[in-house]
């Protein structure tokens, strides 16, 4: 282990930024914060090497940039503003302070970005492999939580950017090969910053209180989301969003079945149909791509034909409790 | 891996307790609770596979609450009661479902007692081995938070418990041979439950605000705490209280430098001396050791002479942040 702990936890604390909501920073057995009355968002989510990214394709600022946007995520798509987080890293023989200092860097280039403040955590020693878990609170923008469980009979299903983007950006970064026009889709997989300015307008404007991210894969994600509200989503294939190298590469199921693009996938009722039709032609990236049914699970139509085996989620094990 | 997720993340769901503040729980991209006005504590903390722990001597369960134990340690030490918290949990192949069962079962044993919630967290699959990263948030007890920074001259040292006892546990697990009258040392290694009645004591008597958890060992995290203070701690070795085999083994040094114990050490000043005791009269396992003077660093004194190299903490590498 070529890191010194007291100077590298030392080196750590530049990194807390001073916030007045801030009683106690990194230095004691836990970090003291200063909370007003309201609801809160605790999410927690975690990335292992050789299971979500390996260190020959993904530099470790892109790591630590990643694992903290796909925690943003999940506290966005929650309806709540991210204000804390903490982070546990598990770190390997062999990684260089330099490694962990560009990790730390990347984290705090998101945390900039978006307002959010270091609290603490902790750095372990693993007998193999490194690991980052990252958790944050987040503070509800509105007066309720976005759920998966809210969709309602009748509600459009609405969904930001592309998919299937960081599923390519992933193939080109193992497989190598012509990338030419795809910069976009490995920028997406190393460093997927949510929506953020196409969130506050669906929070300003009230469009929906049903949210979630796409982490594991448009089906996947939303068949959850038709769980939790005991319905039917019926989507259409061409009208699902997706980089063109996928349709030109015959790739389309990625945008179905790839994870980690961390676009926002919502569900709002048709009266808010004109806010959402004037956010699209103001050129907003959000696309409507089906609606609510009564049923369960997600049925994929294809020029008015249902598909009978559509591509599936991805799992990328485990989940999120 | 022998696990499913679905129905994995199912059977998790039934240690996601009721809880009045808790408006969404497990099943969503994250946790929404409503909390009152105030300050709150976080800490994160985790344990990972051939590095805290081995399971050829330590049953998953033992993981799982030593796991929220040393978490709830934390919080307990900055004077805050403990009440959410989320579990990420990095599973390799091999490990069966009915282990994740009974670690989670030991965390839920812990959480029941401690009156915590588990709001959510992460699992996911690594290469190779377990690490288990636990984050709590807890609310301030009284109007201060206990810090390691305020220790004053003056003040005087004291313990809960004893301390080298899980030190020795450890060894015992490791070493086997007689273990005549070590079951509490073993127990401490793998269930250190914080000395919850002895701080509830604290806190009502308004003893202190100075407060850590002995997580790294006695000298180490002290010199820590008169780091941050700016002063410096001067112990009595007679005074130190340790198990009895550690003195009939000659192994007196693992109750300065063994960690583990999450024994609560804290500093009081003189005028609180009466209460601290009437504590100790009554039985309470507290003791003074030693107290605080201008300065920096630790002294140990033996007999009335000081200790020139006295046995350090350990350091299991990293550390909070």
């Amino acid at each position: 282990m070529e890191i010194s702990e007291n100077n590298f936890i030392k080196g750590i604390r530049k990194f807390s930024r001073k916030s007045n909501s801030v009683i106690r920073g990194i230095g004691d057995d836990g970090a003291v914060a200063e909370l007003g009355a309201g609801q809160y968002v605790f999410v927690q989510d975690a990335m292992a090497e050789h299971v979500h990214f390996e260190f020959s394709f993904m530099d470790p600022y892109y790591v630590g940039k990643k694992a903290l946007y796909s925690n943003i995520s999940d506290v966005l798509a929650m309806g709540a503003q991210p204000v804390f987080y903490l982070v546990t890293v598990g770190i390997p023989a062999g990684i260089s302070s330099g490694q962990m200092e560009r990790m730390y860097r990347g984290m705090n280039r998101v945390a900039r970005e978006f307002g959010v403040t270091l609290l603490g955590g902790d750095t372990v020693a693993t007998a193999k492999d490194l690991f980052i878990d990252i958790s944050v609170t987040g503070k509800l923008a509105g007066a309720r939580y976005f759920g998966r469980d809210k969709a309602r009979r009748g509600d459009l299903i609405a969904v930001t950017g592309k998919l299937g983007e960081a599923a390519l950006g992933l193939k080109v970064l193992k497989e190598g090969g012509d990338a030419t026009g795809m910069k976009n889709c490995v920028r997406r997989f190393l460093s997927p910053a949510p929506p953020y300015g196409l969130w506050k307008e669906i929070v300003k404007d009230d469009i929906t209180d049903v949210m979630m991210d796409v982490s594991d894969g448009l089906i996947l994600d939303l068949s959850r989301m038709m769980d939790e509200s005991r319905k039917q989503a019926r989507i259409h294939w061409e009208k699902v969003p997706m980089p063109r190298p996928l349709r030109q590469r015959g790739l389309e199921e990625l945008a179905f079945g790839g994870g980690e693009d961390y676009q926002l996938l919502f569900t709002f009722p048709r009266e808010k149909l004109p806010v959402v039709a004037a956010m699209i032609d103001k050129g907003r990236a959000v696309t409507i791509i089906g609606e609510v049914v009564s049923g369960r699970g997600v049925r994929v139509y294809r020029h008015g034909s249902e598909v009978t085996s559509p591509p599936g989620g991805y799992d990328h094990f485990g989940g999120r409790l």
